[in-house]
């Protein structure tokens, strides 16, 4: 049994990771860090978790936590893994950060799109860049932190990459038209804009001119294609709590059969036991991966426009964070990835 | 291993009971009955459940499901099991019926509220009526015929039982006032009024002047009362999918404080992993209990009106039908009976 | 044309009283005051608001309005009336008040229910409590200041009130289950609990031990009652913006047959432009007034229990609040009641 | 007074014509037709129409409504119009289709998305296709058939009319991801795709392969662009009832600076009431137009991959239907295009 803690632990993707992670058949959640709620059963905020047995809420300590884990996920805000991981990583503890501290590799884009100066730029090389189907496996061997995915990015680039490999589209001026429902703003959003009344029966745009998950969505892809890789992103709220589809579109530099594309992408996924490729002409829902790990994709080609369609779905809080968080545990532990996952999304 | 099978697996409770099962560590699945859909792997009507391994729709054959199984769950219409149950019974098989044909006792009143005749009134006796929280324990020793109680009379039985059986209320003239999500109505309810368009931010009661779990609910209380129950019951739709929240009404015959009460509820559920009672002046939101096998309970006493308040939520499909089923399969089977359930809701 | 001006604008009852009046034919909107945003244009907040041509918003200043207003309504938080409704009464100006200050006539009532004393206790005799089909015609001749109906009792009073004039319900003990949509909180709550992922796909009782409505329901009963009226009220939270929808329950002293009930609430409203009882064994829904100023009733009698069952709807932006205002407007300038205000419901 | 009939009164854009019709000082509502419901009054269909005076639902009868009225609006499913919209013009009537029969111009174009002959090319030709901010003013003079266009080629229309006559964009692979509301579907799409259930919480595409509303955008745009227009358009549905978002993505030719885009949309729509081109940074929501007549517009350049990004959103049954089609019958009148027609969006 590998012990777990969770730091950050009353937000979505914490709490998240609890309900996921009470169930998950080798791990045992030893520690919930939340700085502004220690003392409390996490319970009493969260009601939701009732019933489960689980440690009081103490306060974020290192030595504590290297004394109690094996493993620590930081599902705290951006800045706070770039300051804290690092003694976490001294204690010999391994560390899964859901965070975006860690994801881009260049501390100059960090800066640049999220406004402050990378303070752990050293770490960063050794990162792994956690997206289990498209990382090489090797990486997760002797890795001890890991940078788990945006949500944007792990829908984004499931959908695109094959595609690039192929080396069929132009990967510059690729369009990601993505749409998500509201929990991806997480739970301190307290503002007037996400009050249910404003966001009810209501569809929007927003970050239309910079979305900081351009850059990780570039960089992903950017693996995949020896041309340089430009997308224009725009994410969406959709009226609803959880899932992203993600509509992307790339232009064909040449004519290519749906069939063949079709194809490719199935080949390419044929041992992922978390992306379904739909057949040709079905396109997913995000309500079918609503709790689930995985991803879905379908996809056709424009012959009219050369251009292909690609749509894929994930559930943002599961494969967008806490899930694909412990499928990275699990490769990190050596254990089997889908271990303590769900496989069917719950409908309706 | 247990061999279970699941007849009308294409319905939303089928296909909840296929979920949640997919999951348990005692139960495989090894028959999937659909009359109209025999022939198609079930993932091409249901893309929820893609990545499951699954048995083949198949058509519904007693012989053979009693070759493929030990146990069968029926999930169809009202009429379905009381035609067919005898003959899964009769080939050894258990069977737990997710529909009303077994559970009153008297076939009478079945006749009276469901406008037909009973056709296998004769196991009307022998069989189990499992709200198992409030059926005795005894009862599931030898049983092979449980009627798996409706989502109404389990949150109503589970919020009034322990008030009744304290003797405190007045019985007759009972207000139930329930609010139940969509999926209630399941898949094949498909009419102009069940569109989303005409339920989106919409609420209504419905069943106003009649609803055939009224004789459910009286037949439930009745066992925790010496003197005749009689409830008004009035169920509303909510513009959501999951979830029954029941507001009870109850008159006093004498002053009562709210902490004698929490403290008899509080004692009456103590054994009961799924009930959770929550601290005075706190109320449940079905949200709490979304995807969950819980059931939980607020209350309070309205000294200015001598009226006992009791507020419970479940989510409809899990507590209140599929995940109490596999609850009751558990009792049947002497497992644990939490094996395979969830405890967590799912939020947000 | 009459000129209105409109305190609290960027609230939500206060930009609903905006978009309802820009289609007034005999009034002109004159002022709008915001005290936090004065000087800017209320679009820049209210973006619903672009193309309709309207007076920048200004700071609370009584001479100012009195210069610019005929008429002032006031739609601020409770405490801003009494405070200052005063002055503006003091220099001519008729005000119709949302708030519920002036709602309750006896001052001790308000302090025990808000809290607070009541520092204008001097004008709640003359205050006209204007819930146009219960308040006497008469009682809008000369008056200066309207105390304008809380959402709840609204929908209450008029379920209510021909049953308890008719003399055959108990007064005591009548139980009101209402549901709300989340508007009624107003656009100034803005915590975690008001928060889309939180009350998506959620309904939840909120406010069971005390609702500050409660008193004013029963004072609006009391008028059709000659024994004490007392009501056990609860509220509930649905996911949906706006409609009310009141359940309430009253035990019969006596036998009735529904068509009688029936026959008196349709004498009750016969003259009633927004009053719609509907047809015996047809209950409303909010859709079906979303938008309208209508109050649509539908009833029954349930003889197992001798429990009348009356069921209204109500937009709670528009009868509820900013419609019901601009009917007492009409009503207190002389004009139809109608006019200006909408009958159709928006649907879907 | 002007006498108007509508056809398919008992459709969400036949109920949303009586809706908005009822409150037009200049139209009366004389005749009301629904082939399968003839006889009835429509509010025991429509209870959202519950205190409007309205005539009783009749049979379709070209001689009656040439006695009853000056002009009728068919709001019948495709193929109606093409039948019958000849012989009420035969007899004098202006007509009003909200149908796609008379929209496009070619008709084997018709022939080849709508798959079947067109029966009435002849009237083709003479057909205005009436989306009043793009179509000449002089096309409403003598007219008498309008084609009332799509909601998706009004939000699209609009949206990129300006950019193509500016002539900086890329014709040929211009990218038009749309979302929409469920309303668009119409009340008579009763199968389970279209139950609450499956849509709420929910979010996909939809005819993504091919969508009728492509040939017809692009018919729109080519009048602004010298080059051929082709278009790649996706529809999304959303879960929610009303409004459709649009957000359009072209290549850009030549450099061009946002603020310079953003002149030429400003200048484009200056005398057009019901268009609203956002400051610059600002983009719409669809929430902001409901219930209304408006289309709001956002837009912004993307540097890094010289894309124009255009967003529009309409109430799909207001200005993308019914809303339009009264602004067209104002155009033909004589009237003030605005007269009857809402500015103000519903919000919240």
């Amino acid at each position: 049994m590998h012990r777990v803690g969770i730091v950050g632990a009353t937000g979505y993707t914490g709490s998240e990771l609890i309900r996921l992670l009470s169930g998950h058949p080798q791990a045992r959640i030893t520690a919930l860090v939340s700085r502004s709620e220690a003392g409390k059963p996490i319970q009493t905020l969260l009601s939701h978790l009732n019933g489960l047995s689980l440690p009081t809420l103490s306060a974020f300590d290192p030595d504590v936590l290297a004394a109690q884990c094996d493993l620590v996920f930081l599902a705290g805000e951006t800045g706070f893994a770039m300051e804290h991981a690092p003694a976490l990583l001294e204690r010999g503890l391994k560390v899964i950060d859901l965070s975006a501290d860690f994801r881009l590799k260049d501390p100059a884009q960090f800066a640049d799109w999220y406004g402050k100066a990378h303070t752990a730029a050293a770490w960063l090389a050794e990162a792994v860049y956690g997206l289990p189907e498209l990382t090489p496996t090797d990486a997760y061997k002797n890795a001890r932190l890991i940078a788990n995915p945006g949500c944007y990015p792990t829908a984004a680039g499931l959908a695109l990459a094959p595609l690039l490999q192929m080396g069929v589209a132009d990967p510059d001026g690729i369009i990601i038209d993505a749409k998500s429902g509201v929990s991806g703003a997480g739970r301190s959003r307290v503002s007037v804009e996400y009050l249910f009344t404003e966001l009810d029966e209501n569809f929007k745009a927003y970050g239309v001119e910079k979305h900081r998950h351009t850059p990780e969505i570039e960089q992903t892809l950017q693996a995949f294609s020896e041309r340089p890789v430009r997308v224009r992103f725009t994410p969406h709220l959709v009226p609803m709590t959880r899932g992203i589809l993600c509509t992307a579109y790339a232009r064909l530099r040449e004519p290519i059969a749906a069939e063949t594309l079709h194809a490719h992408y199935a080949a390419f996924y044929r041992d992922q036991p978390f992306v379904v490729v739909r057949p040709l002409g079905e396109y997913p829902a995000t309500r079918e991966v609503y709790g689930s790990n995985r991803c879905d994709i379908g996809l056709t080609v424009d012959t009219r426009t050369q251009t292909a369609v690609v749509i894929s779905v994930i559930d943002n809080l599961v494969k967008g964070a806490a899930g694909q968080a412990i499928q990275n545990m699990n490769l990190l532990l050596g254990l089997p990835q889908t271990l303590g996952l769900p496989i069917a999304g719950i409908s309706p």
